[in-house]
């Protein structure tokens, strides 16, 4: 179902622009369902129960969402179609309370709406269709640009460490991390990629081996204390991970794990990138110390699946959600605008200098 | 149950001395059971589905389950009675073909039977008694030993990291790597243990925090790949992990992850110690490279409890059961006869060079 990578998108508007498409990734990797949601009850159950999981791949789809919600509002005056798209916004919005890029992706949508207000209700609706589109399609191109960059950074045939999912599935298209190995195949490279499994959740084996064997990429899961034996065995030529955020010191939060592979990848001198969009990068936040790491429920350690208690009654978890690489670990930052070296605060300065310049 | 530790040796002979006792491994952390078993197809059926497991554990239960065969044989003549005890010697050692503790222990059963063969059938069974229980006490005072060389190494309070399940549970009473933690508790003493769940398999999950939480010791369970942040945290002053077979220049093999942790320890300047007894330094093996490292079935990644699978069909997994830690690596082996430390070669010459001393 799932073999024709580009007919597929993980978030889609559908064909007949009448419902959200998306891959139920809670059902993954053992059944692939695509689900075609055009209720907004369906459409926020879907962000809460995450049917679709992963920053960009969220906001693609309450921007979606709230296009479909605007298209449906019948009404003919400005004041009364933004009164009920308020309500469509705050009702998807209330989905993850606490996940960024919903909330920038609904501001943006409703961003266009008011700012057409002068237009007939139709005129705004075909402006938030396009909107909503453009989001998606930005997101594709930044990822396609990080994976064009990384991309440099490959050889035909090389082997590819990564954790957790920051690929397809986490985003539109080519995803982040993944998004080197995605654009190579299409090119019709091969390359050989490990990836962990990523306790405790398995987005690794869940995910991450799904998308990458459905692309048909010679694809080889393993505990995450294999790592450090695939490296010494000299399997793989480079690390590619996603990240949370990026400190202004090079510091960087991300997916638990990441930063013990960080440490095992410089004693094996394997080189260790972070691929991310540069609106990752934090220049708020000074250093590692600056961030706070969220602490997860002791059930996702005791019991997998939440079905079956594996550990003692009495024992403790330590269940952080993300830790944070040292600057000194990380070869660099792979980002649509290219790759980003030591020393790295200077490299975040230049990049987000140009920017503000291109934007002023 | 479990609480009064001394009462319940992991794998003892029973008070009428009748039947095998043992916990059954299979049914923790959720189901503490203990097992009488007196027939040998039951003590047979339990080595072999790793209702006790561990290479100490798995010696001394084939020592008493062959003394128990032993004492069930009606025969006068010392001919009727070693071809019956040979039949049962086999069928025991049939359990598990690979556990070289299994026929070392049986071997040694079978000698003393031998060496004793002039005396009256009831008299040798006394002498296989003894052997079976000299066999059991050896090991706890190994086991003890390691223990009070280890303790020398902590103090009250400490944070101690562990891997596996190198406890009570793979040998009779104290264990190897938490020794020092249970021989502190009868102390008086209190540490704060970080115990790897130890993917695929969680014997720290199900074995280590379950003994741990029994003997009362501040247990706190992490993924296997959270132990970076503990480290940096700043939690832990001192790792102890078991290991299987150390080779003459001090590499390493033990359960898969380990190398990994070494590598972490080293990055953050915390000791790493291997506790074993010294029979599991092999100076015929002369490095790392010369162990070969079994691989395991792929299910045991991708389908936890082999019930539900949890990674994609067509994926490759790669499941090496141990790997190789460096001896650059190693602050030193806990050993019964003490802490062996760098140049390795040279201390493991000295310890055997005495060991064929005393011998001689």
């Amino acid at each position: 179902m799932w073999e024709n990578r580009l007919s597929y998108d993980t978030v889609n508007l559908d064909d007949d622009e009448n419902a959200l498409v998306i891959i139920d990734q809670t059902k993954l990797p053992n059944t692939v369902e695509l689900l075609h949601l055009s209720k907004q009850q369906d459409i926020r159950e879907a962000i809460y129960r995450l049917q679709v999981r992963g920053a960009p791949a969220i906001g693609v789809a309450a921007a979606i969402g709230l296009y479909l919600a605007a298209n449906g509002i019948h009404a003919e005056r400005w004041d009364d179609f933004y009164l009920r798209l308020k309500e469509a916004k705050d009702y998807l919005a209330s989905a993850r309370p606490t996940a960024v890029n919903l909330f920038w992706a609904l501001d943006r949508m409703e961003n266009v709406a008011v700012k057409n207000k002068a237009l007939a209700v139709r005129d705004i609706k075909k402006a938030l269709h396009d909107e909503a589109l453009r989001i998606r399609d930005e997101d594709i191109g930044v990822c396609r640009s990080i994976g064009e960059h990384g991309l440099a950074l490959l050889k035909d045939g090389d082997g590819v460490l990564t954790h957790c999912n920051a690929g397809r599935l986490a985003a539109v298209r080519y995803g982040t991390a993944l998004a080197p190995v995605h654009l190579g195949r299409e090119r019709g490279m091969n390359f050989r990629v490990f990836t962990d499994e990523t306790r405790p959740l398995l987005q690794g084996a869940r995910l991450s081996a799904f998308e990458l064997v459905a692309d048909g990429v010679d694809t080889t899961l393993i505990c995450d204390n294999m790592a450090s034996q695939v490296l010494k065995n000299g399997w793989v030529n480079i690390i590619f991970v996603g990240c949370d955020r990026v400190a202004a010191n090079g510091d960087t939060a991300n997916k638990i794990g990441t930063s013990g592979l960080a440490i095992l990848a410089k004693h094996y001198g394997v080189p260790f990138y972070f691929c991310a969009p540069s609106s990752t990068i934090d220049m708020a936040t000074g250093c590692g110390a600056d961030i706070v790491i969220e602490q997860r429920p002791s059930e996702e350690v005791t019991e997998l699946w939440y079905e079956r208690r594996m550990a003692p009654e009495g024992v403790k978890v330590y269940n952080p959600a993300f830790d944070v690489t040292d600057n000194a670990l990380i070869s660099g930052f792979v980002t649509e605008a290219g790759i980003l070296r030591a020393p790295f605060t200077e490299s975040f300065r230049r990049l987000k200098g140009s920017a503000i310049a291109l934007a002023g």
